[in-house]
């Protein structure tokens, strides 16, 4: 049988999603747990990987297992096997054919920005300080450029192992609150470093060091080296990934509350 | 000169506020980092020593100097030598006469709970964790009755040093965001573990274990022994304190952001 779960994470304290030599890292958490419930050894894929200090509201992944345990069971048994900076939301029964990361259409990842003179203490290590004051008016008007279908390559990692460096953004927005600014941002797919990429030059624009055109020279010279620096891993939050509705998983923001949870 | 200091921190890795045998405290990382940077030994006062593992988005504290810094060099100082968890928001040259116990009208908490089926990942150690499902609309209308100026000793600690037991409640409120409930709390003063018995009422009553009634016997019992268990102090932060206009103090909420900064 193949499950479907959704998982939150603080990525802090972790190198990254993927299992490799650096310990410990959310997937080999994750593996650890479910494999001492299903009793048997487990391997996990996810719709995104996510680098060392990046977090997840909803990172979803699947595993398969001949095992047969209640969701009750699955979860309280997963989530008391896993570090305190991971948790299990949900898990689904799903088509065989569900792969987490080939049948995603949709992906939205959230930068947050904590924008104050002094460093946050509360958030330290889940939100990026900038100590400049940003205008988020304009770092909205320069996202804008980005929606739709184009060649990412300037905002794209050298590293990156992507076919092909087209993606559609969906949607972008801006907005503040106080002293906090999210940049929150749906595509299909994501080049690697793409949104940390995005945030750099939106921190440049935001800060009035470019203008709000040079987003789209940078786009449109598909060249790396034209774009601002990578914005550093702690502000990034994957927050969850879309799939077409007969595979039945919770949708964005409404994963792992008691409600959804009593209702399903 | 006497100074006030509002302060932000994630009490999650500090014995409490108050400097005592076990380490480290806040205040005792607040003296060691302010005394770096005045050249002396530092002594601090703060407006509501927290407990263990009880947070601070604002606490208030003053301390007296004859060091003579710039405030940028004060803040830029003493928060290089404050570990991540901690940081000094802002400083204010204050009258000789200020107290940050004393002089305070009023004090805020606010009480954080995370209630859905699953621990949080995201929030451990900065939300309490309640997987039972609760009605914010019972916990709004039970903590309704407290308003005013009332004798707290039924949720008043045994250990409570203060000299009576009369405290007025200025407003309470119960908010549900998804599954996110917020009691926040303001008071003249509060006695010790005041706000985490009212909340381990409210969490009864959320749940339907106790009527909304239960809170006006419980208050009007005066018996520490009626009201419900302590809830834990990893959802309380406290919020902030009011002071006498003519201080110039930053008000609660306005603290430590880049316009407030950009504006003193």
């Amino acid at each position: 049988m193949r499950y479907a779960i959704g998982l939150e994470y603080d990525g802090s304290g972790f190198f990254g999603w993927q299992t490799q030599r650096q310990e410990p890292t959310v997937q080999s958490c994750t593996e650890a747990a479910l494999s001492r419930v299903a009793d048997h050894q487990v391997h996990v894929q996810c719709s995104g990987r996510t680098d060392s200090g990046v977090h997840a509201v909803c990172q979803v992944a699947h595993f398969d297992t001949e095992a047969v345990r209640s969701p009750r069971s699955w979860i309280l048994g997963t989530n008391s096997n896993l570090p305190p900076a991971i948790c299990l939301l949900w898990m689904r029964e799903v088509d065989p054919e569900f792969n987490a990361r080939f049948s995603a259409f949709a992906r939205t990842y959230r930068y947050r920005i904590t924008n104050r003179w002094v460093r946050p203490a509360l958030d330290a290590g889940r939100s990026t300080w900038w100590h400049h004051e940003l205008d988020e008016g304009l770092m909205q008007q320069a996202a804008a450029v980005l929606v739709g279908t184009h060649d990412f390559s300037a905002f794209r990692a050298v590293s990156c192992q992507a076919r092909h460096p087209v993606r559609e953004i969906l949607a972008i927005d801006v907005v503040r609150k106080q002293d906090e600014i999210l940049i929150e941002v749906s595509a299909n797919g994501f080049l690697y470093h793409m949104v940390r990429n995005i945030a750099g030059c939106l921190l440049l624009i935001g800060q009035a060091k470019q203008p709000v055109a040079w987003m789209r020279e940078v786009l449109e010279s598909r060249d790396r080296t034209m774009c601002g620096p990578t914005a550093p891993p702690e502000g990034l939050y994957f927050l969850g990934a879309r799939y077409p509705a007969h595979y039945g998983l919770p949708g964005i923001g409404d994963a792992g509350t008691t409600r959804s949870w009593l209702e399903s």
